[in-house]
């Protein structure tokens, strides 16, 4: 793994389906090759926007690999390896290390709730003890609104003075810019990314490393614009762009609508499906949302 | 697997794991066979109780195929095979039903939240249908607090109209007598379970078919006493009992609170490790607790 955190404007990359559900890797891999031909910065694949917590641990694997196999490199990978069991976050972690991967992603494990800082750090001392590597480095993953078990500011600042080197990153997908703001200020060695790039530009002005970004997958240009330029006079400008595309997809289930766009741009309607729980656009709701991003001049 | 629904008390046998974590398949054996000695109707293995969700995909199967072997009889177990990933669950699913098991209890996806009763629906007929087996016999497990992805009554209704014969039963771990009496009023048919036997005899006497609790791992003769006689005059107060040892239990983490009053039992201090995220109870609340069970006129 490289010794340098990421930076910039990291997609966490859909997964595509065909209409089995299976995953369709090729479809996969020209998804992330056009990501980082436009710029992406790196992949965060298998998050939450990539339904990876949908798709079954062996079928991960198999998708990891073939994309390495296929001439993604592995520095720019991130993949998510964090799931509710012990064993199968350091499986899908070690076999991230293996295989060469930059980072990993890592969501807590989110089955039971209300479990304290203690058990948190425990579950990830555990993994990262028994990956046991030098080249591993973790990105801690926050998204309370999902996983509902939140990464608290002391939790952090214990994980990074205990594994100084190997936790050197998070994504704070709370969508709460005040708890972005006081983890940027209480650990400013962090890559703190946020998990929306409606903040990006505050998070670069404030110390960040970037952001990790669902609406990445359709309006990566835009967004890395917003991270090339943030220090120059059209940055604000630049941000309310992207903020407003961003506000757009959010008024649908975000996941859905990214997929029904992109499936309009690849000319491939398979690249609708979504897995259960998950349910595809409408129709007539992926019409309503194309009409207002060609009002903001969206293009893919 | 059997065709008529589980009846009466069952267990969500809890899971003991060795100091390194690994599970120890033959101290489960154990446990569970002292449940059945004691009377247990079934054993819900693989629940939230059980720490499932914090044990590896391979350790599960491997852990119920060792329970067979051993000589547990598959036509007790309703091991639980809902993951968040619907791949896993039907690997689980069509494992269980291929080794014989009389039922599965089966968790939505729970990752995403806020998901509809659409998407809910697609997932339990997405798993019912690959797994493709007239022997298949799913209970439903409603377990909001938890999961934090509810199942509704209409779910639930529409469930047992499309997969009749198939969907028979129902956990509710709810924690709301209201619902679960909703349930048991909105389907008769259905093998309802309490999740917890505070409820017991309401669920009972409402025409419910029993409880699949967590304290029956330490309490089940007592429990069952209560679904032994709960149209006698004394059924009250058997229950007021239970309810006693249970609110004793309750004003601690239920799970490592269990785990420590058996290690006390079978003189076995392993039985107080629990997997991160959860945390072991300290040695003075175990003080604490047994003291207070000694009171209640408590023994295994």
């Amino acid at each position: 793994m490289s010794k340098d955190p990421f930076r910039g404007v990291l997609v966490p990359a859909l997964t595509p389906f065909r209409s089995d559900l299976s995953p369709d890797a090729d479809a996969f891999v020209t998804h992330c090759r056009w990501l980082l031909d436009r710029g992406a910065d790196g992949l965060a694949v298998f998050g939450t926007t990539s339904e990876a917590n949908s798709i079954g641990l062996d079928e991960r694997l198999e998708l990891l690999e073939h994309l390495i196999e296929c001439g993604i490199s592995p520095n720019m990978l991130m993949p998510g390896t964090g799931t509710s069991a012990l064993t199968d976050t350091v499986r899908l972690t070690t076999h991230a290390v293996e295989k060469g991967c930059a980072g990993v992603l890592m969501l807590p494990p989110f089955y039971y709730k209300a479990v304290d800082d203690d058990g948190l750090f425990a579950s990830y001392s555990e993994v990262i003890q028994r990956v046991g590597s030098d080249s591993l480095r973790v990105y801690l993953y926050h998204i309370p609104p999902v996983s509902k078990v939140p990464l608290s500011l002391e939790l952090i600042g214990r994980l990074l003075k205990e594994y100084e080197g190997t936790v050197v990153g998070l994504k704070d997908s709370s969508g709460d810019w005040h708890n972005t703001e006081a983890v940027l200020k209480a650990y400013p060695s962090l890559a703190t990314f946020c998990g929306s790039e409606v903040f990006l530009l505050n998070t670069l002005r404030a110390g960040g490393a970037g952001s990790i970004t669902a609406t990445a997958n359709v309006n990566i240009v835009p967004i890395r614009r917003v991270y090339e330029r943030w220090q120059e006079k059209d940055a604000g400008e630049l941000q309310k762009k992207i903020t407003a595309v961003r506000k757009a997809f959010e008024g649908y289930a975000t996941i859905p609508a990214m997929k029904a766009i992109i499936a309009q741009y690849y000319d491939s309607p398979q690249w609708c499906t979504v897995r259960p729980p998950l349910q595809a656009l409408h129709p007539s709701d992926t019409q309503i949302l194309r009409d207002s991003l060609t009002q903001l001049g969206f293009e893919m």
